[in-house]
């Protein structure tokens, strides 16, 4: 049995993610279909880029990933099918693809299907569920594309670094108010060399100087800095979450987008 | 394999939903559940009716459609089956029935089957699960209600119009903040006749006089009117939303049930 | 087919819950997947146990469920597979378990599955989604883990009763602004033995003396108590809710963890 899955910045109110998925039902009936996020901001490429890409690797291979943030196509921005590893990823070409792999083997189509006179109106709908629905059913992209050279270019913001410090960023915070960093463990490890630390934000008050292993390695209420699910320097209050004693993002006033440094000690 | 659709006023945080949902997988395992919105206003029959008549078309044949806003019976208002275009609609006669299609030939059935005491605390669990699930298995309308002539009339409010205006109003306001008008196509064409016109809310500074083909035809954060994917006149503001610079809603101070005016020229 | 229900403090927002479908479905594809509510309050055992605890019975025999609300394990906090009922809970042994079932004839084990070092940052997932596919698979809970004796007890706050008055509290206001209480109506019965009563908040000034079948059995607007669908005493507003001219939270000032007080008459 096929899976689709949706990342949307559709929300959970209106009829659209409905209408989605009756589209689906319609043409391919019995697919089983997986919400991954409604709540993306609205058009917020790297947002749902950051939602997706944490997640495609958990399902199994054959996956048919609609993203249906920015779904408009336009001269300059075609419609894609691009293949990674087994999954399927059906989008507009906006760099959004780019953010979502480490690794670049792919293949990329764009889209020539014929399609009625609606489509321009609602694409994730009109365009995207007939390109899953016929990989569903065991087609080919080069069916319904065109093989392209490649895809848009999109460059997501690194860290910068010099021998003893890295300035990265907030690139998310999620619902129970966790910082999760721009800062990978490889790149920590790096430039660090085991060297002790300090994480700080805006503020040097809170600073925090030890990895610990998993949120519950601190007491309740406390900071705890850790390399999460996501592979990401992550910082957070055990136990805390707004509404509930506040969480890491009121603890630092950080944000998507803040700024966060590592400062290495000099080696004596 | 059945598909069973509900639409209701519940929201997702209480267990309201998923009580629904394990009785119909104890009923009937197996069946293919789809949420179309459990945000629904609270007791809000056009919102409900707006929101599944913008989805129910998009479904196969033979889906099952729960209607959980208002379910409650009285004396004066019966539970039906309501069966248009070979889907089956389940709710109470409240008026709801006669906003969700253009067409009138419909069928409908007041309930007749025999219910367990505690159908009067849950009815959406307690009554509209049962029928659904014997229509899921094949069962016949007939078997469990008899038929009635007609169902209640709600009148929905309808743009007045005179040869060289029209006067509607906002039905609903996605979470984009886009308006969306109860003003036709067909209405804006055969009032209109081609002739130039502005669409206008409270102030005429912010007028528009142009009908676009959809959102991205006009340049990020202007504003656009086109007739949707609901077929009816919508107002946006491109690439605009709450949180990411205001939506249409913001720019031109409107809400629900807001006036909205179309003044065509004089022919000259 | 296997049902496996989740409920959880993920949010909606995040990539969290989507995860966990990844995963349960590359391991056991095809299993049906009912989200219980993913919006308990952070890290709140009583609120996962009210919730999870009003709707696993309308699941069939076999359905499992994993509790993704403090899931954390140590080593004073075995990860547990209840048996009740033959339905299966799997989660941390916090407490939770001892408020989700008012019959106590249960087998409980703990976990001895052999896990990769990720688990500790995503237990959900990398533990109980394990465990969860075993057993929808047909495995029995004694091959990953060791009977144990029993479950961890947690106090659910009971009613203060006396002669003529019973002190409940309330432990659940629902989307509509409902108030939930603790008061069963045997407790009602045995202690009200039939007699005329008040239930007041804060104030006796809206204090209620009759208990109807449900919420329309008075006028729109009006308060109402009745026994819901929980089993619980309950207080309304019939048709009132938040942003729909206030439910009985408003009304009464109440919120989780208010007193709520029955004044019974003397006997004359």
């Amino acid at each position: 049995m096929a899976i689709i899955t949706l990342t949307t910045d559709m929300g959970l109110k209106d009829h659209y993610v409905a209408a989605v998925k009756g589209a689906i039902l319609t043409q391919q009936p019995g697919v089983q279909i997986v919400d991954i996020s409604h709540q993306i901001k609205p058009f917020d490429n790297a947002g749902a880029a950051f939602t997706l890409g944490n997640v495609w690797p958990e399902f199994p291979k054959g996956t048919i990933h609609i993203i249906g943030v920015n779904p408009e196509a336009d001269a300059r921005v075609p419609h894609l099918v691009v293949v990674h590893e087994g999954h399927y990823f059906i989008g507009a070409d906006t760099g959004i693809f780019s953010l979502l792999f480490d690794k670049k083997p792919l293949e990329a189509f764009e889209l020539t299907l014929k399609l009625d006179a609606d489509h321009r109106s609602f694409p994730v709908k009109n365009v995207f569920v007939k390109v899953a629905c016929h990989l569903a059913r065991g087609g080919t992209p080069d069916v319904i594309g065109r093989r392209v050279g490649g895809i848009r270019g999109m460059i997501g913001f690194q860290p910068a670094t010099d021998p003893s410090s890295i300035r990265g960023k907030v690139v998310h915070v999620d619902g129970y108010g966790n910082l999760v960093t721009n800062i990978t463990r490889k790149l920590f490890d790096d430039i660090g060399k085991g060297r002790v630390f300090e994480i700080a934000f805006a503020s040097k008050e809170d600073a925090i100087n030890h990895i610990h292993g998993t949120y519950t390695d601190v007491p309740d209420g406390e900071k705890v800095a850790f390399f999460g699910s996501t592979g990401l320097l992550e910082i957070a209050v055990n136990k805390g979450a707004e509404g509930h004693g506040g969480g890491a993002a009121r603890l630092f006033g950080a944000r998507e987008g803040s700024s966060v440094r590592v400062e290495f000690a000099e080696r004596r």
